[in-house]
């Protein structure tokens, strides 16, 4: 570490310089090296990749579950310009408007819908003594049809997504269903499964808002890259 | 699966109300019943603990390292309504206002600073071949002495805030060493250790924005429980 100490590590990048574009495709080389023995079709690697380097984290690549028309629907929506629902403000800080505009230069940030910090959110969560999550989904409601759903923190926002459709036939487009933790989110995830609605999942109890991101900027590139 | 597709499961949670509040206790129930062989001090443990909360990864536990004055530190910090700065804006959205205002009710958004997406910071970025997060704090420059700072994306961050105290003497309260990735991760992680600043850090290639955030939450709480 002598050397560290003595010069900050910082000047090797003055030295080559690097961009935020040329690390991230270093990455994704160290990543293929790394997980050669993937399973996914190419698009689907293409998420899953993200999804490692997001975390850095290799189990991730067995637990991602994607149904069959999770891209044909995804990328659909995506080109007809969908709005999309995130269950975290994390989701929302984190989509790249850049990404979507590449797909669909009419993107904006008011396509983008969270209403867990809403007020009368809050409010409808307290009287009921039930997560802010439902009351936001459910505030969310019009919109949902035919739309993008991010669910990277909260299992009962799946939930209420998952009643809407078998309950009332609201169907969006793609779920990213990625909550996280230890109560409900197994079966979150597993009714998912049984609507019938296009969906990336990860399996079991892991999850994030990172994750739900990297999935859909992943499913942005597939999406540009094909046209 | 049978009954769950004749009912949503979501009425289960009507039937027995649970609030937000009382899911996340749960789940710390869940992660202290797992985990009971952990060697954490108890202050540790709370960090740990809503680390895994966070990702359901139990494998963080020995990755997250403390310096000795990584709590004395830090809590002195939060009470004094030290300024925070965060290397994503994701860090940025997912931070709890009302939880740092019960450590000290001063605190307010403006006191939470990200320039990662500045316009300024971007057309640097381009003109010197290097990443946005370099720039961004550099910006931050004149706020970092006494800060907390949060990083859970962009080890360069991490690499400039090692450089601003090993050369200039700027240094942060707290530094939440969090990026994650495949490139500079590792070096920026060793060298925050040589600076001696108080860190929390997870070693390796792990991190990530909801980790920094719930590492902060979880000082935030030791400091408001020992008030």
């Amino acid at each position: 570490m002598a050397q560290i100490t003595d010069k900050p590590f910082i000047y090797n990048l003055y030295d080559n310089p690097v961009s935020g574009p040329e690390i991230e495709a270093r990455s994704f080389a160290v990543i293929d090296a790394e997980a050669e023995n993937y399973q996914q079709t190419e698009q689907e690697w293409e998420v899953v990749r993200r999804l490692i380097h997001t975390t850095a984290d290799f189990t991730l690549a067995e637990l991602t579950c994607f149904s069959d028309d999770a891209f044909s629907s995804g990328t659909a929506a995506l080109k007809a310009g969908a709005k999309i629902y995130a269950d975290s403000n994390m989701i929302r800080a984190g989509i790249s408007l850049a990404r979507l505009q590449k797909v669909n230069p009419a993107y904006s940030r008011e396509d983008v819908f969270c209403h867990v910090a809403d007020v009368d959110v809050a409010e409808k969560a307290r009287q009921a003594g039930l997560p802010r999550s439902l009351f936001a989904v459910q505030k969310a409601r019009e919109i949902l049809s035919g739309s993008i759903v991010l669910i990277g923190n909260a299992p009962v926002a799946l939930l209420e997504i998952n009643r809407l459709a078998m309950e009332e036939d609201i169907r969006p487009a793609l779920v990213i269903g990625m909550p996280v933790g230890f109560v409900h989110v197994l079966e979150s995830k597993e009714e998912l499964l049984c609507t019938g609605l296009p969906h990336v999942i990860i399996n079991g109890r892991r999850g994030g808002s990172p994750l739900a991101v990297a999935c859909l900027h992943a499913i942005c590139d597939v999406t540009y890259n094909k046209k």
